[in-house]
């Protein structure tokens, strides 16, 4: 019996999501509370790693237990056992054929950004900017340059923790909303390289500011190397917010 | 030159809001970084205290200090060295007449309640209760019984960390407000005993699940005695949302 799982979690407090022998990450929390359900030791998969400090809105992972109670009584052990940070939001079976990882067909990721200072309760979820406007349209600009198949190599960072060594993706959508004070890159794309999002949302911060132009950008994406000119923006701002399956 | 300033803060990692020689406290925090912008020791006046993990949206304080760059600049020298939990809202000059603590009118603090489990990036400011519905009629009388001026020593906790002797205060409004399956207790009062809305929350809580009669809760309140029947309702979930001056 496949179980295929969609949780959230506030990444502040955790090593990321990828299992450690010693370390409090997202999937070691998971298989714990699972582990304890089922008495046996239960190992998930994960649509793909996120790093130390990034939060997700719908992180998927499977798993393999039989499980004869129905999914409103799995949610309910998970929640008591699994600590705040983590929300369970939906569990249902799936058949053996899919994948958490490798049925991936697009992720979607939001990168918030705050102009000014972060109400207390925001803090923890946005990257913080002084509160000078931003040139959207150039940002827009940019962004558009990024669209597409290619290879993202200057937008990632080395080495990456992802055995996946195609540095060739496709992006399918890449804009910004505002509203009000806040920024929200949104990017849509077949897979991601380590720190792809947060190198693109660190460069469009810079074209925002006018320290770099949408040129700048496209040279570097075709110069296929990553410059000091990039910086990565902190993980604090990054939610993986949707994974999409064949 | 005195300054009353309003300040929001996440209480969650913070061991209340009151000064201690060696604690993480706001004032701590506050004072801290007043101190190093002023190169000089500056006290500040709080409100009142608040709790280990009791946020605020609009705590108010005031300090005595020569500053002739504005408020502007005032709140960013704070914000540069105040950590991402405390937010300052306003900062402004006053006369010496006025005084955070003693010049209070009333006070209106927030309790969440969440029916079901926190999105992650909520559990740290809701109580987190089962998704069971509560009887909001019986809650809306049991509250009503308590708005006025009595003894409220049954709805308090001993010993009170405050120096004020006087059980009696003034209940001005009470009411709860329910969106989807949040339910947040707003209470006005002209000041307020030690943990007396994390009491009333907590009563009214168990009414709503018929644990305690509307009439239950009057006749503690007549009784001027605490019992075991009230549950203080968790920090976690009370805000500080303002404060009222003369």
């Amino acid at each position: 019996m496949r179980w295929k799982c969609i949780c959230a979690y506030d990444g502040t407090d955790f090593e990321g999501w990828q299992r450690q022998p010693h370390g409090n990450t997202v999937q070691n929390c998971l298989e714990k509370a699972l582990s304890e359900i089922f008495s046996n030791p239960i190992l998930t998969h994960g649509s793909g790693r996120t790093d130390a400090g990034v939060h997700a809105k719908g992180q998927c992972f499977h798993f393999d237990a039989d499980w004869p109670h129905g999914s409103k009584k799995l949610i309910h052990a998970l929640h008591a056992r699994l600590p705040g940070s983590i929300q369970i939001q939906s569990v249902r079976t799936t058949g053996s054929h899919f994948h958490a990882r490798f049925s991936v067909k697009r992720k979607r990721y939001r990168y918030r950004f705050l102009m000014g200072r972060a109400a207390p309760e925001d803090d923890r979820y946005v990257w913080a900017r002084p509160d000078i406007p931003l040139d959207l349209e150039l940002m827009t600009q940019a962004a558009n340059y990024l669209i597409g198949t290619h290879d993202f190599t200057a937008y990632s960072a080395r080495p990456s923790k992802d055995d996946d060594p195609n540095p060739v993706k496709t992006l399918y959508k890449l804009y910004l909303q505002q509203r009000g004070k806040q920024l929200t890159l949104v990017v849509e794309g077949s897979g991601f390289l380590y720190k792809m999002v947060r190198s693109i949302a660190g460069a469009l911060y810079a074209v925002g500011r006018n320290r770099l132009t949408p040129e700048d950008m496209e040279e570097m994406l075709r110069s296929g190397q990553r410059t000091h000119r990039i910086t990565t923006a902190p993980a604090r701002g990054l939610w993986l917010d949707r994974v999409f399956y064949r």
